[in-house]
């Protein structure tokens, strides 16, 4: 009987690790889908502009990067790293031209947002998220968070860490 | 003595309609660099995001559209006309790839915002631009007021008089 019992303990331990394990694995130490429980921030639209950019390629789309109060304070004095609580939202949109405004133009020129595809953020919080340099990374598409890959996104944030890891310069 | 009193008050009189007529011809009946009194307007890089755009060609800009928050609200409504006291802001920067990035990335992908070139704002005021549309149009360069032909903006944006003279959608 008394043997059962520590097989049993031996069981409860090891399948409790297991898990741990398993979730550690799965979300490299914390849950991205989590992150603003996981509901697009309120507000995260009315943010101002940090700056914008076109991505070629297979991305194929148009963007804007916002920040939150804390981000853009901290950009425009020009302070790296960026505080903890610094928000940076990315929302991108399919990029195409505008049959409308290139008849106004006479000419194929003007390249415009179409659908939305997704919206990342990158929180700062230097203690919560100190495995990937300090930044919690999220997505959403639709309003609901993906599942990513936040490793990976932290790899490819690496080329800029005496940046803070942040891609994005302020455009005045 | 009267005769030299009278000629004097007609060449008075003369003289002001001519420099009126001037003024009226120089400025299509509103001084474009005296919107917001000849200065950007105080917290206009603070506006909301309306969406973003890339001209080709000369222009070879990318650009956000920031609105105030008349201007917001009616894009976010869907309400067209804009009512009066809805200003739109087009800000621009010159367009280039990104060495950087497109590092990161491995591959050439990445176009990001150089210098500013210039800063364009639509003003809504039904009365006083009633001969443009009910849009007042002024561009700012450094930060000072450009002369521009407010005619060849007004006749660049006509092709979408039905979405109230304004090029850009609201993306979300």
């Amino acid at each position: 009987m008394k043997q059962i019992q520590v097989l049993g303990a031996m069981v409860a331990i090891a399948t409790t690790l297991a898990s741990a394990t398993l979730l550690m694995a799965a979300d490299n130490g914390y849950d991205s889908t989590q992150i603003f429980g996981g509901k697009l921030p309120d507000g995260y639209r009315d943010w101002k502009l940090i700056s914008v950019a076109h991505e070629e390629g297979k991305l194929n789309d148009i963007r804007a990067i916002l920040g939150n109060d804390i981000a853009v304070k901290a950009y425009r004095e020009g302070k790296l790293p960026l505080p903890d609580g610094a928000i940076i939202a990315r929302l991108a949109w399919a990029y195409g031209p505008s049959d409308v405004n290139n008849k106004a133009f006479g000419r194929t020129q003007s390249f415009v947002p179409g659908a939305p595809t997704n919206v990342q953020f990158m929180v700062k919080n230097s203690r919560a998220y100190a495995s990937t340099g300090g930044w919690g990374f999220v997505q959403f598409e639709n309003g609901k968070p993906d599942h990513i890959d936040v490793q990976a996104c932290f790899a490819c944030h690496t080329p800029v860490k005496d940046r803070d890891y942040v891609f994005t310069h302020y455009s005045p």
